[in-house]
């Protein structure tokens, strides 16, 4: 019955629409949301947040509610200090409200960051497999996308990357660090490199995807925004702030970068709720980075005991774990699927060989574990 | 202070960045917030949400907040499907989950409509003075904008309209009824004579924005929908619901428009608060629509009282009124700032020789009548 109302005749479809040429044929992007016992599949902090600061929304809502007839404050000026104050204390690098924007997701940070210095016209680069929004949401702002390489075992190849930039020139380049779905952290002389690379090309800007950076082993690249007004960090409270249902992403640039963005963002596109609900989830942040250190500990055990096993593991940096190969009968695919039908959802991206598993909790991570010993038994892989 | 932080190099602007060339030398969208006794300016509802609501949106935010940890539901099913069923209702036409479709704001769905059917190498027309938005969001995708006629009156010039669509083949026609920042309503038939016109021309998408609706004489054009999967009706929470900080737009259309919208739509663009917040002040529907009636009678009071003292009022089906003409010394702006010495501050949308006061409460409509009843007296005008 949904969608059968009055109004539907089911004859006309998407291409019987004047949509764009690009967008005929294309299916939504997003993982299969399935209804299983344990879900390791799209990075979510299996954590709920702790009841003192799901009580602390309720009241910081309850008061921005209050005033919800009003539009909300454009400039989001309390929440981008108070995110600045976290970037700081973390970072050990003094960032301020004028260094700081926020938007409903990275995605929308992203999309902001494109339609300033992409669009038509222009072109993005980033070094696949990455986190795919990025390429998607080039071609939703217009911009062209260029897949450059990686080495073998998906860190960076500095040299083809630096060569990919200086032939195409692109508009922006994207660096996922960590990597997105591979785990691994990107240095900071790699980022360098390929900074002046873009500078010498053409200068373009560079965006720093840190958006599973509180559980790298390393530091955040914060600090190399110093004195590079071309170079953009973003980040999101989706996952070390275990708050994905917020929708609470970030940046950090040169105060220039956020004056830009404010160009394109939609007025008052960050609504009274979500900026109260995220000054709570601040309010908390120590509690929240504990769960981060248990994740981390947890994703450390995911990649010993998956290399214990015998699995290929890339090394991970994040909260989630590429392991493979499986290049055997059905590939990847088959071996998700064998997984999922022990109540297990784990992560098919797309690169050949390999699944991704998002670190649970203690007990989800032994659920999958044992799937995969069981499939070790049985199928040899 | 603010943006003086270590990395600002305040000899660094938005124009040394490589921003896209169309943005050099731009200012961003936005009312200018200022803090006055009496604030008419942003059609904002006056009323705060009653307290009953701001205990249940307590209440439902705080049961999501317990899911935070995970995404939100990507399509909204519950929120569409209350959506549609608050459509039915109100407009007797009967629409469903598939019929509907939300985002953060009207803007929001607006931007994704021209994402999906405008763009790069495409046109979209509006008929001009008319909300702004729509030809700012039309460049921020990279889609042409042409400024359509309108009759001296402010309505639209059906024939000067379809020429202007003829002659132009836009790929997305906007039809803002009640029009903003004017006041009056379209009529059905023009709206269904610039739909034929545009079908005849290429086709193209109609998007009816009927973000003040509920303000009107007369009744929703939603049924219009039925068999013309090219028409588009857009509506927001901002206004008749009292939540403009709530950020939450929504469309009605052929479920087929529903389904392209979603290959642009940035996943999980809709948090889990946002979610939960309208859920509830859709809940309290019938008391936030009895503010609408108050609202109404207190426009048709503005709009009496303005035209007892002279001025010329355009006929209002929104919880604003257009007045004027001052075209004499400083124009319509000189007066704005007249007004706003009284504490009052109103809306100079640019329209040479008019300005737009919201309705507020009784109370603050008085002070407003008193203020131009005092200019009156001091400057004839």
């Amino acid at each position: 019955m949904e969608g059968a109302g009055p109004v539907s005749d089911v004859r006309v479809g998407i291409d019987d629409l004047p949509v764009r040429d690009e967008l005929r044929g294309k299916s939504p992007y997003g993982a299969p949301q399935l209804d299983v016992p344990v879900r390791l599949n799209t990075n979510e902090n299996p954590y709920p947040l702790p009841e003192p600061l799901v009580e602390r929304i309720a009241e910081r809502v309850r008061e921005a509610a209050r005033d919800l007839n009003r539009y909300p404050d454009r400039d989001a000026v309390e929440l981008r200090t108070e995110l600045a104050r976290y970037l700081t204390r973390t970072s050990g690098h003094e960032v301020g409200l004028a260094h700081v924007w926020a938007a409903n997701g990275s995605n929308e940070v992203i999309q902001q960051l494109l339609q300033t210095f992409g669009g038509p016209g222009r072109t993005a680069i980033g070094f696949e497999p990455s986190y795919s929004m990025h390429g998607l949401i080039a071609r939703g702002t217009g911009t062209a996308w260029i897949s450059g390489p990686r080495h073998d075992d998906f860190t960076v190849d500095v040299e083809a990357a630096a060569k990919a930039i200086a032939e195409h020139r692109p508009d922006v380049v994207f660096i996922t660090t960590p990597n997105n779905p591979t785990g691994t952290a990107v240095p900071a002389e790699t980022v360098l490199a390929l900074y002046d690379a873009a500078q010498a090309a053409k200068p373009s800007m560079v965006v720093v995807d840190e958006a599973y950076v509180e559980f790298s082993h390393g530091d955040s690249l914060l600090p190399l925004i110093e004195g590079r007004p071309n170079l953009v960090v973003s980040r999101t409270m989706s996952k070390a702030f275990g708050a994905a249902g917020l929708r609470l992403g970030y940046l950090a640039a040169h105060p220039a970068v956020v004056d830009a963005v404010q160009l394109v963002r939609l007025p008052y596109h960050l609504s009274a709720v979500t900026q109260a609900t995220a000054l709570a989830a601040l309010e908390h942040t120590d509690t929240l980075l504990k769960y981060v250190d248990q994740l981390k500990a947890e994703r450390d055990r995911l990649v010993t005991e998956l290399r214990a096993l015998g699995y290929e593991v890339t090394d991970s940096d994040a909260n989630f774990v590429q392991f493979g190969r499986f290049d055997g009968e059905g590939g990847a695919h088959e071996v998700w699927r064998r997984i999922l039908d022990r109540g297990v959802l784990v992560r098919d991206n797309g690169v050949p060989g390999w699944l991704r598993v998002t670190a649970g909790t203690p007990a989800e991570n032994d659920a999958f574990l044992d799937a995969v010993r069981e499939l070790k038994k049985e199928h040899g892989a």
